[in-house]
Parts: structure tokens; C-alpha cells; sequence
């Protein structure tokens, strides 16, 4: 099935303890589409850049099969500009620099031949944009997934409210989790936060996992212990990616597919932040993504018969 | 097999968010016997106490099949008393008073009946003490497995490293893995320390679950997502008693065996922060034990066919 995917597609530059990039591509729809890529069989952009995004990186995106009929480009705008520096655990950032540019007013238009998409993700956008895809959508897709942040909680709480409630999953991490509950137990978090819309709710845990919950269900998905984080920038829009691609490529919704569906995310979220940006996010094949969900389940799973 | 077990039987006074006790039963061996006797057909405790341990309390051991021959009664001392005040995260703790009282010079004695135990698991104590305790053991046990923590990386470090190399498995927390081994990432302080002895490697990370490292394999084994963590005191002693119990029950010591004990120690160490102290321990039985393993199997696995 074909999924769409909104989102930014930008430049960032990025600083960690191993070193530091000029501009980079970047942006969470540059990283889902390019994590759902290798599922799901169509997978439709709708983005807007600058005339300053490099034509290059926009034909890597269609290498990698990712339609850019939607992704509008003003040429006489700049891109969406992020700029961090990672703290030495690698668990927090500082934002040096955000330059809105292109996003400011970003209209979200989505190709006729978009509209049959029957999977949709949701990237870290203003909620009003989020919210503006789906009334554009002419039937309603099979599934609506949602990332989010803290800043919108901040600044933008009942456009986001009305949002939340309009998605099938809401995928956070943990702060974020915490945040918008106001719960400090991520279980009291995840029956709150599913109150107000949504029937599944993924929690991010970074190096320490992802949760994933439905009605009385829970289910963890470990992350890959690694020798060295190298940058984890654009690791949870990966997840978000290899999970909603996953779906979109097995159409399988029940929650026995989605917990496939979260090691999948966990998988291409741990070859994300072996290097910096997308590199080694664009040079994958089955093979080794493959083998690297081994590696999952050689972790997490036992066998057991409870006597 | 029989399971001998060392460490602290002591009085602990503990503030939690949820409220604050008197002088309760506590101490690491007390954790590590109640959790284990749940599993292992015969466990021995070898231990000391003063004059003030109430005799009831030595008998509710005995009820759970705890061996007490080995526990000391010094009746002109007092026992081991630790006094300590979680922050309201629940992750990090204030030591208000420690009193080392009888432990400050305690001589491990261990009677001719304990000399079969083929498992022994020496609870956190000075690594002299621990030391002693494997030097006077006839025959090398056929497992030994042990528990220390910063204190002892920061005062008798090359005592510490002597009974490291000692042993077969190291249980420590992610911080005490860190300190031990100078690296941050889990997965290097994993080799460094299975360098200096142990073959094997728990690291438990708290909330965030456990993992078990051996040669070039490694599990994962989540934590239970709880509503509420009522007091933390001797979840880790309990989680290393539910694996040696398990491990001593089954008699197996294979990796995929040491697997399912890091479940029964994690199912144990989920109940022990329901309640304060020892409250929730003392009062399980087999069918409630087996429904929380389930519960960590539902939690944890999948059905994935890599095709």
C-alpha cells in the first residue's frame, strides 16, 4: 500500500563529541522517507524547500523510489536551516540555530495522485499543518500516525490537542510522553495520552527502547545496545519511518504486526546513528536491514514454558 | 541444588514519597534468601546480626526454608543499620545513616552443611569479606555469582578486583558498570569487565531493564512498565536472588538458561517495589510468580519470520 509523508526536508549542521558537518541534508521527512523507502512500495512526500536545496539530494530521494510530487520548491526562498551540538552522553542537545525560512508559512498541497494513500505519517510540523493534511485527504487512509514535540505543547496546545485526537498512533518519546500528560509513570502517561485520541501510543525511549501500547497491551522493543553512538540525529524520525513503512508494506494493522512493525523502526533507528546525517541511512539493502532485525530478536527473545 | 548465600541481614529505615518506616528488616541477604527460596530447594544464609535482630524475624526466614545455622547472633552487638531517603523520581536515593555495627568486623563462618552448595551468590559486602567466603568453600562451587557497588571501586578497589576475578557472574547496575570499567558505553564496559573474570555480566539498568552478557552474545530483559514504584529497597538484591534460585532450581547454567533466570529475577524485582521493604516478598506464592513471568513474555516477545 502507498504511504505519505509529511514533514521537513532541510539543512542541518550538526556538532557531536566525534566531529562536526557543514550543511547537511536533513529534516524529519528526508529521514522517514527515506527509512519507509526500503518497505513500502510507494512512498509519497509532501514538503516544501528553498531554490538554495541542492537538486542532487532531491534525485536521492528518487532513487530511492520517494515520489516528490508534493514536495514544492520556492526558488526564490531558503530552506528550512536546523543547527545542534550533542552533549558528550549523547542523550542531550542544544539548538544553536532554527531558521524557520520556507516552513513559516508552509501551505501543504497534496497531489491528486496522492489521495489513495491509505498510510499516512504525520512528521514534526506545526499541529495545524498536521491537522490540515488530513482535511485534505478526500478519504480517510487506514491509518494515521503522528509524531510531535515538547515545543508544540509549549506554544500550540489545543491546535495540538485537536490533532492528537484525529490520529490512530502518536508516536513520542518519553519527556514528551511525560509533558503532555503530565504523568510521571509512562503506564498513567500512556492512559491518558490514549484518552485523548489515540488507540496506540508509542513511547521512545532513545538507548533505551521503545513501548508500545494498545487497550491492556504493552509491548517493549529493546534498542540496540551499540559500542558507539556516533549521532543521533534523525534517529526517531528513522523509527517512525522503518515503522509506519513496515506497516504500510505488510498492510497488517493488528497489534501482533505493529510490535514487527516497532523492531523494524528500532532496526533502521540503529543503523541511523552509526553515522552522521543520512549516510549510512541512503547506502542499505534488505540484506543487511535483515540482518540486523536478527540481531533484535537474538536480544529480546527467549523460550520459556511457564510450568 | 543447594544455594549459599552472603551478605548484609539488617534494620532499614526508608523515605519514600509514598510515606516513611521504622526500623523494618532489611539488608542484602535478606532480599537475595527470601527471592531465591521461592526457587531453590535448600538455601543458606551466612550472615550476621546483633543482639536486637527480633527472633521472629529469623523465624519468618526459616518459614520460607532459609537455612539460618550460618547466621551469626552476636548478642552484646547490634545489627547492621541503613537509613535512606529517595528523591521523588525514585531513581536516586540520600544514604542518611549507615551503622556498620556487627558487619564492621565479620568473620564468615560457614558450617560443614553449607560446604555442598554448588551455588553461592555473595550479596554486596566488603570484597575481602566475599573473598573469604569463596577460600572456604572445599570444592569450587559450580557457579558463583556476586554483587558490589561504587563504594567498594572507591575504597578497596584492588581487593575488589581479586574477588572480581574470582567469580563467574558480575551483577552490578549500569552506573557501577561505568565507574568499574572507565566506559560510558555499556557495551565496551561489558568487555573490560568480563577481562577482569567473570564470564558472565548482568547490568541492571533499573526501569530500563537488564542485560546479560556472555563471550559474544547479549540479552535484553525489560522491566515491567508499573503504574506507581512504591520503594525501591532491594529490588536488586531480589532481582539477583530470582536468578540464583532459578539458576540453582533447574541446575542449568547454560547462557539460553541464564536467560530465563534473568526473567524470574526481573519478575521478583517487580514485585519487591510494590510495597515497602520485604512486605510484597514474604508474601508470594508459585501461581503469582508465574502470572508476572507472563507477564514479562507478553511484554517481551514477538512472532517474526525474517523471510
Amino acid at each position: 500500500m502507498s504511504l505519505l509523508v509529511i514533514g521537513s526536508v532541510a539543512f542541518d549542521a550538526i556538532e557531536t563529541p566525534f566531529g562536526k558537518t557543514d550543511k547537511i541534508i536533513g529534516g524529519a521527512a528526508t529521514y522517514i522517507t527515506l527509512s519507509s523507502s526500503y518497505f513500502a512500495k510507494q512512498v509519497n512526500l509532501v514538503a516544501v524547500v528553498g531554490g538554495d536545496f541542492p537538486k542532487n539530494d532531491i534525485a536521492l530521494l528518487n532513487e530511492h523510489g520517494i515520489d516528490t510530487e508534493g514536495l514544492q520548491i520556492k526558488e526564490d526562498q531558503k530552506s528550512f536551516f536546523w543547527s545542534g551540538k550533542y552533549h558528550n552522553d549523547m542523550n542531550s542537545r542544544d539548538t544553536l540555530v532554527t531558521e524557520l525560512n520556507v516552513l513559516g508559512d508552509f501551505d501543504p498541497i497534496i497531489p491528486a495522485s496522492y489521495q489513495s494513500s491509505e498510510y499516512v505519517m504525520l512528521g514534526n510540523l506545526s499541529p495545524q499543518v498536521q491537522k490540515t493534511v488530513i482535511e485534505r485527504m478526500e478519504k480517510r487512509p487506514k491509518l494515521i500516525a503522528m509524531d510531535t514535540m515538547n515545543f508544540w505543547m509549549d506554544i500550540a496546545k489545543d491546535e495540538l490537542d485537536e490533532t492528537i485526537k484525529m490520529v490512530d498512533v502518536l508516536i513520542i518519546n518519553d519527556e514528551e510522553a511525560r509533558q503532555l500528560s503530565g504523568e510521571y509513570s509512562l503506564v498513567k502517561a500512556s492512559k491518558k495520552i490514549r484518552e485523548m485520541g489515540p488507540k496506540y501510543l508509542i513511547i521512545k525511549k532513545g538507548e533505551h527502547g521503545a513501548l508500545l501500547f494498545n487497550q491492556d497491551r504493552v509491548y517493549f522493543c529493546p534498542a540496540l545496545p551499540l559500542e558507539e553512538v556516533f549521532d543521533p540525529t534523525g534517529a526517531g524520525d528513522t523509527f517512525a519511518g522503518g515503522f509506519i513503512g513496515y506497516l504500510a508494506a505488510t498492510d497488517d494493522i493488528s497489534f501482533d504486526n505493529m510490535k514487527r512493525a516497532v523492531i523494524y523502526g528500532s532496526a533502521m533507528a540503529s543503523f541511523c546513528v552509526e553515522k552522521f546525517g543520512t549516510e549510512r541511512l541512503i547506502a542499505l539493502d534488505k540484506k543487511t536491514i535483515e540482518s540486523r532485525v536478527q540481531a533484535f530478536i537474538d536480544l529480546s527473545q527467549v523460550e520459556l514454558q511457564i510450568t
